[in-house]
């Protein structure tokens, strides 16, 4: 059964009479419903004569299960339920970011300053040199989150209205671990001419385009022609956000179990964009032997549909650039001798007993949402280090750790790109944040709250931009303005 | 000469010796070169050994003014200029709105409401019922202002980065005068297929669109295909901002005077977006007698460039509902016996001793920015009620006593559009401001600081809204968010 969670956390109002309250009776059915009591609260002032109104708090397994504590709690004598709200869901009301100020504007003074007719100086100066907009306007630290809602979370087309709750929340990400100023843009059309449009004409106002929850294969084209037409970084983060903090992961399990990049044989599960973005990302790190499976088994040169010429794009690339050995089948049949096994598709592709035919320290990220391709505890006597995408078993690997900074760096160095060496850069930053002294099986990434990951993903990002020639600005220190206009 | 004001603003760094600080002569000299010294602060710490740092903070006339007042003081014995700031300069810096988190993002809990998983069942409940957008993303309290930068200010077609500046100010109105989250879209297109087709892709999480310092007559185009193709307010802010703070104006004016609107003959010199709206406006409100002019005179189906067929679109529209007495020639020959003189144009269109022809209690509404069609001091001697664009005057016709109400109102209501009447009763809304016993020839329109225009025009427009059947959503009015999903 799974566990209580926060995201079914439930608060009840609950009436009870003020001079006999039934507290045990009621604490006592939360608990025998199973429920996790969080917080019991007194509403002042609240309830009938002679009544008294208190607000429980619970978290709860799922929907049924909280309608089960509600009908127990409502069972029971002198207690009425007066209401109930669904905390999540009363956490997105009226949406979870909001355009604020920088300043108020108070006198005329504030006015003419801010607004007409001063304002009129400063449109010229960007008129003047267009590169001012960085200086005089919000774009220096402002991304858009775009989506067209075709690939949300485990939802799939769910439409930009529906998709806005995540953006929004991709927003706060942004802010709250890089200071971020990111705004969600989701999208009426899945056309990628429509969206690459939409896209370059909005920019101006922009220092950056995170592309998200966009299905593959337009993700890759719109990401692509985007990086063309535009002079600032594009980055679709469900292929790179994925690939850096993988790498990350990677990078320092190597440094445990002491095998060379190079000889790392790979079986990588799921070939949708984060498959493909990681494995991409591999190959440029120097490892060589890599094998992709997508539903119908081993992607190679020498599978039936390729050489009918039935399989074509991104699948068709990837059996020519992998799988040097031309192995065939299914993941269960080709995980012998493999080192690492990386899953980017959902339970069940794979048995745990499976994963003793790997060589020995075998390494398994099995990052499908929210099932892995096999759970830790089942595969624990088969693997050395085994890292999920889920927060309640070690090592998690969650995007959150590379998008906030590497934008950081991207927007401070004003950057027009997020290069291949930029993206390497961070991982490596990601992986530095684990000391020598902390690293172990268990602890090969960073924790999500852990707040020198940003600023120290952002330092390697503006390093490599720097060295590359691909920095803007020298990075801003001081306070002051500066001298002059 | 013009004055002094907070829009040529500077701040100068003086370093001066400690023991013998020539001061006086510092504020002499500032005084001397005409500049308004605002203040004076000591800068602690800064300053080399036996110096001692100091900020003027000064108004000016101009650029070249502040220049003069920097000479005079870097002359002075004793004193050394160290660095100077602009301040309207530094007040853009780094752009004046900023995106912020409504709540921080602390703990696994946090994460797991606010984003995955729990976000997950938000996503679903919007994919099952489109319209709760409104309730669970910031849908509901979020206008885009929307410019292609091609007619900004007196600046013209300045480009899209250009523009920001003036759009993020604009954003920065709506908050601060009725807290509404705008944020600024400039588009690098002056197409209006593209500029259509791009605003409504990207209005899904949007509650409004506001259009500005887009130019006529693409600026006509455009609005009228967004509202057909999108089912949130769209409104450009040029047109009807000015049409309804004019409308308010003519309103209250004609309390004073007595006149009957109906009788009311006008003349209206300069046909761009916002002439044609004020004109649409009046017509709207029981007026019959237009004459509009453009730069070769009233508009009228006699016009030797009507009856060619040289004249086209909203100018042909234009003369042919105006001019009932197929007046021709400048709005010098054609001002004899007019009640009202509307100026959306500039300065010079007309000599203020021909208002001496207008009829007994004549109005003028002199609009162009920053130099009015004719100065009030001028007019005097020939009109009752005399209103400009600008703020050193009584009676300022500004648009921000319309704009931050109105998409108030209408974002309360979920208004699908701003209607005709919506706007009639902003325009309305405005007018009551002024109270019967405030109401003079010299007080016919409210402070663009007087905090109450934008909740009465707001509650004006929800009103309207309400009658029509335009009403989405019943007004909210509670804090606890109510029961269950």
């Amino acid at each position: 059964m799974p566990p209580v969670s926060a995201q079914y956390s439930v608060t009840v109002r609950v009436e009870l009479d003020a001079r006999h309250e039934p507290l045990g009776k009621l604490t006592a059915a939360v608990a025998g419903a199973g429920g996790q009591l969080v917080g019991v609260d007194l509403i002042p002032g609240a309830g009938a004569e002679g009544k008294r109104v208190r607000e429980f708090t619970i978290d709860a397994i799922d929907q049924e299960h909280w309608e089960q504590i509600l009908r127990s709690l409502g069972s029971i004598r002198g207690a009425r339920v007066m209401e109930y709200t669904d905390r999540t869901m009363q956490m997105h009301r009226g949406g979870k970011v909001s355009v604020e100020n920088k300043y108020p504007l108070k006198t005329r003074d504030d006015l003419s300053m801010a607004y007409t007719p001063g304002v009129a100086r400063v449109c010229a100066s960007i008129n003047q040199d267009r590169s001012l907009a960085f200086e005089y306007t919000i774009k220096k630290n402002t991304v858009a989150v775009v989506s067209d809602g075709t690939a949300v979370l485990g939802l799939g087309d769910i439409g930009p209205e529906a998709a806005m709750p995540v953006m929004e929340g991709k927003c706060m990400l942004f802010k709250e671990f890089a200071g971020v100023d990111a705004f969600p843009i989701c999208l009426s059309t899945t056309d990628p001419d429509e969206i690459v449009r939409t896209v370059e004409l909005m920019a101006p106002g922009f220092g950056g385009i995170n592309l998200e929850d966009i299905s593959a294969p337009r993700c890759f084209e719109i990401e692509d022609r985007l990086k063309d037409l535009i002079d600032i970084p594009v980055f679709h983060d469900d292929q790179h956000g994925t690939a850096v903090v993988t790498m990350a992961a990677l990078f320092n399990a190597l440094k445990i179990i002491g095998k060379p990049i190079e000889d790392l044989r790979v079986l990588m599960v799921g070939l949708g964009a984060a498959g493909v973005a990681v494995t991409k990302m591999m190959l440029a790190a120097g490892l060589t032997h890599v094998v992709g499976c997508d539903r119908s088994g081993a992607l190679s040169t020498t599978r039936p549909d390729y050489e009918s010429g039935e399989m074509t794009g991104i699948k068709r690339w990837y059996s020519e650039i992998s799988n040097p050995d031309h192995l065939l089948g299914t993941p269960e049949e080709v995980i012998e001798g493999m080192d690492l096994f990386v899953g980017l598709s959902g339970p069940g592709v794979i048995k745990a007993e499976s994963l003793d035919r790997m060589n020995r320290d075998a390494i398994v990220f099995a990052m499908a949402n929210p099932n892995p391709e096999v759970m830790p505890e089942e595969a624990d006597p088969y693997v050395r280090i085994m890292a999920t995408g889920r927060s309640d078993y070690p090592n998690q690997i969650n995007n959150v750790l590379c998008f906030p900074g590497i934008f950081r760096g991207a927007l401070d160095a004003g950057a027009p790109q997020i290069s291949e060496e930029m993206k390497m850069a961070a991982a490596r930053g990601i992986a530095a944040v684990v000391s020598d002294e902390d690293l172990s099986e268990d602890y090969i990434i960073p924790s999500v709250f852990d707040r020198d990951v940003a600023p120290r993903v952002a330092e390697a990002v503006v390093r490599e931009a720097k060295r590359a020639g691909d920095a803007r600005f020298t990075v801003e220190t001081g306070a002051f303005g500066g001298s002059g206009a």
